[in-house]
């Protein structure tokens, strides 16, 4: 049940409606593996920090059984750093700045010892160094799952095309969808998506839920309606990391199974975004986590009986 | 099970991306009798049209069980007409005329057969007219729905107030919910709006689906996947159809049961979408309606096991 997750781990400033921070720990791997390792440890990490990661956050994440031997530290240079504000409707947002520092020389290394994995995370990051990663495992995993976003079809859609043939599941948000496809239709999109390489696809919609295809099959699963929504900053990276977190655990990658992992997924990151950056997903319990799936069960659970 | 339904019978012109119709039958009224009477009969109608309205048509209305006698026909004038384009999305639609024609004088007379219905399904109409058919009812029904829109909030606020205080269960679409109670989040917005009298309130999203408050519970519906939304004109008065003509037929009003009536509704709205007008709502067969409902159970069903 070993997982390797890869991505960047980073700085944020975030501002939204209720509040702003000038600089909080971030980057899809690191949302990733705070989410997944309430299922599954240990969580093998492969990312790339400077000289001002601190060294409390690296060990909150070894405490949650994530291994850094793939995480390369540079002593010269300073980590990946975003800015942002949210608009109003907490569904779209502006980069106000993007400092690769370490990540525009980022080589990614599988140690040895994470040879083997049987499954595979690669969070959001420019393809060629997904593809690298994926280019280095000695055995096939299990499951591959490829986060991705509309940046990387701007700037590098033939590179992600050559990921996109390698992964077994895609995430991307509805819009991305639509962007990679050239079709409005979501139905149509997926069918388009699916015949680039990955068997299985995820649409995020954010307070709408998700959509789940495979062949024939879709699955729609709600969001949970929030009072308010604080932050969405790793919404997106910590429902990745709670959907592959439950595969891994159950080893189990059916389409009946992926439909829980979504929910958990869901579940997850219905706690991201309650409070600013990560810090919630620290604070969680496992009682936690399953009260809020039973949450979700209720929220869809009817009867139909026809007559 | 005897059902009530007051609203618009009218001609509609419109253009979507997918054709154009510059006639075709259509109102509030007319959309929620084709839905209904698939699970109850009588519909008693309540509604006004001119001497341009084909005999045909309320023929057809009359052979599936809906009664005319609340529908007023105004020889020296022509009905209500409507014209509207609808964006790429499908979700946006610019109003492009709006005839009142009979509408104008219209003033709604519940006849006497009408009265002692157990259910009544108030259609998109100005709310004076709404709340003149509930003052005529000399037994308050079972349960009174009401749908409305954007428009009404923004011409007749204080009308609409008057009825929300009258009414059971309130349907608006996401923007409307927003407006009507100036919150954002639509938790908050459903508790501000049913502190506006309304038990319960459903709020639509179109292709992301439907949720239904109540005191503190909510549930969430999906709604089809579709590959295409060829025209989405009715689509909510078909839901409203679906949703009461379930109720009425089950005679049940509980949380639960508006559930399933709430997949009811999204079923038969999904049928409206896929032709002009209408005329997908005539072709249906109980047959079509229990196998859509049964697509709707495959697409959110899910197993938990919190292990």
């Amino acid at each position: 049940m070993s997982l390797i997750t890869v991505g960047t781990m980073a700085f944020d400033a975030i501002e939204t409606p209720f509040g702003k921070v000038d600089k909080i720990v971030g980057g899809s791997a690191t949302y990733v593996a705070y989410a997944a390792s309430n299922f599954v440890q240990p969580i093998q990490q492969i990312s790339i920090i400077g000289n001002d990661f601190p060294k409390e956050e690296l060990d909150a994440l070894t405490s949650r059984g994530v291994k850094l031997e793939g995480v390369e530290m540079v002593p010269d240079k300073k980590s990946f750093f975003w800015s942002g504000k949210y608009h109003l409707d907490m569904n779209t947002r502006d980069t106000l700045v993007t400092d690769l520092n370490v990540l525009a020389d980022f080589n990614p290394i599988v140690p040895d010892s994470y040879q083997g994995a049987e499954f595979l995370m690669l969070g959001n990051l420019m393809p060629k160094l997904q593809l690298s990663v994926i280019n280095q495992l000695k055995t096939k995993p299990k499951l591959i799952v490829m986060d991705t976003m509309n940046f990387w079809m701007d700037v590098a859609l033939d590179d992600l095309k050559e990921v996109l043939k390698r992964v077994d599941v895609l995430l991307v948000n509805d819009s991305e969808a639509r962007q990679l496809s050239g079709e409005f239709s979501l139905v149509k999109a997926a069918r388009n998506i699916m015949a680039m390489g990955p068997k299985f696809l995820i649409i995020k919609k954010g307070e709408h839920g998700a959509l789940l295809f495979h062949e024939n099959h879709v699955f729609v699963a709600p969001a949970l309606p929030l009072e308010e929504v604080f932050d969405p900053t790793g919404a997106g990276d910590t429902f990745a990391g709670g959907f592959i977190g439950h595969l891994a655990k159950t080893k189990d990658i059916s389409f009946e199974n992926m439909k829980t992992a979504i929910i958990v997924g869901s579940a997850l990151a219905s706690f991201c975004v309650e409070k600013f950056g990560p810090e919630r997903m620290k604070e969680i319990t496992k009682a936690d986590i399953d009260s809020r799936i039973a949450a979700f069960v209720q929220l869809v659970n009817f009867e139909i009986d026809l007559v």
